[in-house]
């Protein structure tokens, strides 16, 4: 932490920022400058409300925070990269995982489907929602745990691993008796209690960005989560919300070789979610590989048009298809596998 | 819902179109301009997910969404204001509602203090926060059932009513044995889960503002509560995520007046969160109040240099004293009682 | 300047990174922490452009600026308030001047009607626009010199002072042989040329923030005006870019009392801009009294449903005279002159 | 456009909503919903501030706009591609072109070290700032005319095309002495006046989107230009402000399919400004491609540990080689030329 003092600090006033330095057991390096004086403040441990009490102390200008405030998350902490493993299926170790299906699982036949052509298209996760968050209360909210029976029975049948969105801490236990991999909505990326609950299973965890979270609070969210015990914590950008209003948010996709940077954990992209049109899915998704994403999520339905959920932004098998080709030659061409 | 059709539509492509409106039961008014043809769409009950599936047909340029989505909240469905009633408190009457306390509940000693002080110049509700959503895991995250108790205690001695935050679904009973009003923070304004707990109680709610979340949005979540029986919403702006620095948040004042007009609910504002500066909320509580407020969540601390959580943006039991005689004038002027 | 290093730093690249510094003529001091290792840079002047230099050196993990980028605007500088002067008017010495009138200029007649208003009911200035920016080059864009001309003459006769706005540098001069008060829109500024003209006159200016514009981007577009000898600068907050779509922009009230905290200049405030609603436009006027504004800027309009520009959020002539009524016994309240 | 009508509108209020539209020369089309009764209005010519001025008529709730308000960049106006040529430099054309250079021109020795090694990686044109927008006035500001004739020099030395910013009206001429292609920075995007004197001549344009733009305001800023009869118009995408700091700005890649579909202008992506960070900029240059970016525009330098501007975010000459190879692959399997 580094404490600026204003230009006309008493020393009075300087004293008294000391010793309150002292009394948290911390290590105070006065700098003086023509204009500035600071104080670099070093130590074991710095109590994170500190900065808080210190910058309302008379003589203080501002607190500027140094340390990063997350530890498991960051590349210092470990700096190799994370692959998480759900069966044979490796997220982060170089190539591109592909999650494909409906927005909302509505019945046997529609996920089915979905399964078997994104299966053949080439993808190796099968997304489904069964409890679904709306803005309105008023919109289709999934069918519950009927859903989850549904979602693990055709992933059994097409042998593809499946991943589905929780989200209270009552569901954790439910979702994980059906799914390999959890997902944490950008609604509830700041649920701490929902995250410590997945952080104490033993289940490979997608977690989206909140849709105005920091980089740096999304790494928070992971440490939550990480802190429980539960390690296996893949990221997923989903968009921001800016005043931008041709797509329904904007995809952040500098967040994805900045996150690489900071951590070592996995980053995938939901360009669905992110863009609200079909349309937009396939450069977004080509983006995003350009970009260095470990994934992607993308909603694919057999007939988007009658969709109960979300309809506008779901490719139809046919685009998917055709999308998965050009990431394929897109991989090879990266050198990656 | 108006559908707005693309420049060179074929015949077979409007039909399709038309064919789906019917199909929902729905009746359309086509009107053909010289740039564009417009479907205006009719009925009784318009399917929430009906505008995505339409939107992806071919020949339709966009969709514009017409009726308001949430209903219960709406002026158009209650044109009187509400008024929230704690006991003799009441929310929404035309007065000025003062809530004030320490972020956290840290000892009885403490929120004696506090209350005694807040009290004595004039709040009707103590506020305190015994569970606390931090974005760090580190942060100090509250006494839990032991502060809400002290909360209760140190209200009935002092005879103020009490507000304090509810965090997740299983809280909820516990919260609503020690506190007369639930507060429903930014960060969990999508819990829908949450929302519908609350809907389920008796008891007044504060539902604060997401930080991303647009003013409908906000009123579609107080629906959520709404919706289970829960009438008693009290709303409360809280400041929005912007690229601004200079404050921890962007107060949006204007949703003030922006939300009398669109809703019939009390609307207060918490101008410490927003601004995260004890030297911004005695102006930003005039300003506050000049655009219409009905009531205040103002941060207060007996030493806010040493408080536990958010001592840069807690008043002293001083400051407060000189903020309401100016409110308290303020008010009178307003002839506001 | 603060210089963070990475945890694993090596001494050659610390190395290195001081001999940078020293290059540039300016003093390192090094502390060491458990975590990291900071070098606090200080000297009589940092080169711009080095921070950006030296956070692209190895062993670099970022750069933090401590000095403000702006110098005369700041109250450092300054620590008295600065008062403008327009004839007898007074902006920034604890009163609150009012500066109304049409958007745009349309006639003799329409301007005269709403002068004779608006000083009726206690503005101080008349404003009016004759060279618009509009975000369509179909709209509206102004009556030119013409309008000017009928400006100055209402204000003559009237006995107000005009403001209004200048676009480009060649229309400076000519701009300020009418008008009293020269306006830099939104729009422009960051149009450097054009604060770097209007500095080099003697007018008072009323430099509008720009709509992405950071507080402090903002006082550094008054330190190029500062900077070539005018000092007379008038800071106006008009809103700033979000989300939120309820209002046309989002009214960032708190900039108010950061300015006055940051700077001597005075800081007025348009919330017919801000809010594009005509409606909003009173609470949000003593919104921004209470926190603190110096003047507002105020659209009148004697028959706003055939305003050329901006009908929607003009007042008519009665809507501004009940306003000022308010605003006058808002005034006396918080004994302002 | 679409008028809303509240509820309760009363026969008088709808025959006024009516009149005024008449008065316009427009015609009315009526539908009356369970909810909600809309007027469809129809027309020639819909005057630019019509909308506004019924926005505020008694009954009426709010506005839809629906036609475009641009007209000449629409794909609706042409449908097929523009391909901008300079020279044999064709943009737009499903080839991706490469403009490279330092942010500033420093010198004669600089500019040519920097023209060879890009020209030698497949950079087809040279950029190069001769006038600088510098959010404070004590930066760097560029060397002027000396600046414009080092870059036509060495422009042709190496036979690339050149292309730097142009900031006034005055400056225009001058620029166009020099340079192939002229540059609007994301600062002067509204600057009309200078938008239709570079308008008026005959000289491919890149016209950046200001950093708190709309898609659609920045498609009326080309409006601006092609207006006045240049209809080589190249857009550039250079990322717009959002909360996150973690980059200079949010570059919204999304924007690249979003503008070929609704126009036929050429798009390219600046990755530099948009990240400020150098090790972002080769992810981020795969990324645009993968978006559909018809070319690039990329900072490089010789030595950006001395660059007098944007170090941060200049490549050196080998890293920009290594990202050429790259791009080049990628192009390949794009069956891109």
């Amino acid at each position: 932490m580094i404490v600026i003092l204003v230009k006309n600090v008493t020393d009075g006033q300087m004293d008294q920022v000391l010793a309150r330095i002292a009394e948290a057991h911390l290590t105070s390096h006065i700098s003086k400058g023509e204009e500035t004086t600071v104080i670099g403040v070093v130590g074991a441990h710095l109590p994170p409300d500190l900065p808080d009490a210190i910058e309302r102390l008379p003589g203080v200008s501002r607190i500027m925070r140094i340390s990063k405030s997350y530890k498991l998350p960051s590349r210092e902490f470990k700096p190799s990269n994370t692959v998480v493993e759900v069966g044979d299926v490796r997220i982060g170790d170089g190539g591109l995982v592909v999650m494909a299906g409906p927005c909302s699982i509505e019945s046997r036949e529609q996920l089915l489907a979905t399964a078997l052509a994104v299966k053949k298209a080439g993808a190796q996760v099968l997304r489904g929602g069964a409890f679904k968050p709306r803005t309105s209360p008023y919109s289709f909210r999934g069918m519950g745990e009927e859903g989850l029976k549904i979602l693990a029975d055709v992933g059994a049948e097409t042998d593809l691993k499946v991943v589905t969105e929780v989200m209270t801490i009552d569901q954790v236990e439910l979702v994980a008796q059906y799914a390999d991999i959890l997902q944490i909505g950008t609604r509830n990326m700041q649920n701490y209690q929902l995250l410590e609950e997945v952080g104490r299973i033993d289940r490979p965890c997608v977690l989206k960005r909140g849709m105005s979270a920091t980089i740096e609070e999304w790494l928070l969210s992971a440490e939550y989560i990480m802190g429980k015990g539960n390690k296996q914590v893949i990221l997923c950008e989903r968009g921001i919300r800016t005043f931008e209003t041709a797509t329904r948010n904007t995809l952040d996709l500098s967040s994805l070789p900045v996150v690489k940077r900071m951590s070592h954990l996995p980053v995938i992209c939901d360009p669905s979610h992110a863009t609200g049109k079909w349309y937009l899915v396939p450069p977004m998704s080509l983006a995003a590989l350009g970009a260095g994403a470990d994934g992607l999520l993308i909603e694919v339905h057999p007939d988007p048009d009658h969709a109960l959920c979300d309809g506008a932004q779901s490719l139809t098998l046919e685009n998917f298809s055709t999308l998965m080709d050009k990431l394929v030659a897109m991989m090879d061409l990266m050198n990656r596998p």
